[in-house]
């Protein structure tokens, strides 16, 4: 069991960048890697090359990095491994063994980092009677894959949050992370209860519609309402009953017949780009 | 190395059901991990109870199957091996541990089938003057997840087939196969060249679009050629140079500025649901 770690992003102000134990980087690492820690410690890890420069990007404080030394490194690790000290971000080297007791991939890049999660409400939506807003909401989704595309495809279609509810796999997961592609850094994705998501819809008038399999078919033509969430469900199981309780109108893509459904983040994305405003 | 197994679909007729030695069938399906080994023997592993519930059901032969013995079984896997051994498969049990050898998950549900790869050509796609046509075409994309996606999605809109060009992951890979969901067992999907693309386009009149960041924003009031083959690159190179110097127009989804690309099957889909007929 670790103590919180001093100036994550939890805690208020964030404290001078001190240097972690570096003997403890890689036990936290590893630790991250369920989600009780994460939420203790209110620390996510990010891996793989791409994640980390997106990482260093999105000015999401990083709170130390470790790099396997390896004979044939991945050939953007050096410059990203620099890119990091520059930044002032605690880079330890450690053996290839030791990286992967911490990694997450089957055949690991070599670099991961170690970040605060952001803190983020349903109150840091933006919101104004007179532009439209579509939200994404995820019920239940636990392939941690598809809930990062899910996040990627929300932020580039104009969608103004993703908000995970119960049931859904943690958003700080190692795959979530990565399948995000760094979108998960700036788009506003947090996870809600139905309860405080039912408050916050009423508050501002936000319709709520469901896509799913037996839903009506997509009318082009049809009007949209300006203010839309838009919740999407387990492949295999659909939307759950809070949400069916909950939708004002089931919505559905028109599939080929021999195919059972659409991957969930495609889908998705179809709904999105049809019913942006 | 592997004697080319008879009876599978390479063949000619289909062999009657023999069965495979069965201390050979562990090795087989530990063999046939590699693009190599599955292009000689004609042979494929479908991997998870998913997949193999969708193989049985695709009419596509079985040659056999493995099942780990575990001291808590997925529930849907005990079914599935009294329906392989009802449909005259032969079914051996094995251990967790041999199991684990032969599997490309990490948490196997413990259940794999080997099959014949189906044979098909270009010919195979059906054509006709009067009828509009929507081909996938998969311009060397080597994310064996984003391959069995854009499978699926091909499928489920309605293209006539899939075609993977040199450069883009063997279509029959463990991952692809279950990433798929069964739409690779029952949608045209098949490797071809630039060259015979080209010819098989030329005598058919079939136009060719290509997808990319930089390409002209979709318009919906615009009308789309009837036949249409549409290029879908990988998502770190965008489209090769072969596709660019064939392609008649690229088109490009408009997304949001912070986020740099959409997942290749999510913009597949969209742009496949876009252009339908």
């Amino acid at each position: 069991v670790f103590p919180p770690v001093p100036g994550n992003s939890r805690s208020g102000e964030p404290a001078p960048c001190r240097l972690l134990n570096p003997l403890k980087l890689l036990t936290l690492a590893r630790d991250l890697g369920r989600r009780k820690a994460r939420e203790r410690q209110g620390l996510f890890v990010c891996e793989g090359t791409r994640a980390v420069a997106e990482l260093l990007r999105s000015g999401i404080r990083i709170r130390g990095a470790l790099v396997a030394a390896t004979p044939e490194p991945h050939p953007r690790v050096a410059g990203l491994r620099q890119a990091l000290l520059s930044a002032g971000v605690n880079v330890e080297d450690v053996t290839e063994r030791e990286f992967h007791s911490a990694s997450d991939t089957e055949t690991p890049q070599g670099i991961l980092a170690i970040a605060g999660i952001p803190e983020r409400a349903l109150s840091d939506i933006p919101w104004d009677a007179a532009n439209p807003l579509r939200l994404l909401i995820l019920d239940g989704i636990q392939e941690p894959g598809n809930v990062g595309t899910l996040i990627r495809t929300a932020a580039a279609l104009g969608a103004s949050a993703t908000l995970a509810l119960p049931g859904t796999v943690d958003l700080w997961n190692a795959k979530v992370v990565r399948s995000s592609v760094g979108a998960l850094f700036h788009h506003l994705s947090l996870p809600c209860t139905w309860e405080e998501l039912d408050t916050f819809r009423q508050d501002r008038g936000i319709a709520l519609w469901g896509a799913d399999a037996q839903g009506v078919p997509l009318n082009r033509a049809e009007e949209t309402p300006p203010r839309l969430a838009l919740v999407v469900g387990n492949e295999g199981q659909g939307l759950s009953a809070a949400a069916t309780a909950r939708v004002q109108r089931t919505i559905s893509l028109p599939i080929a017949p021999a195919v059972e459904s659409l991957n969930v983040a495609v889908a998705a994305g179809i709904l999105l780009y049809e019913l942006r405003r």
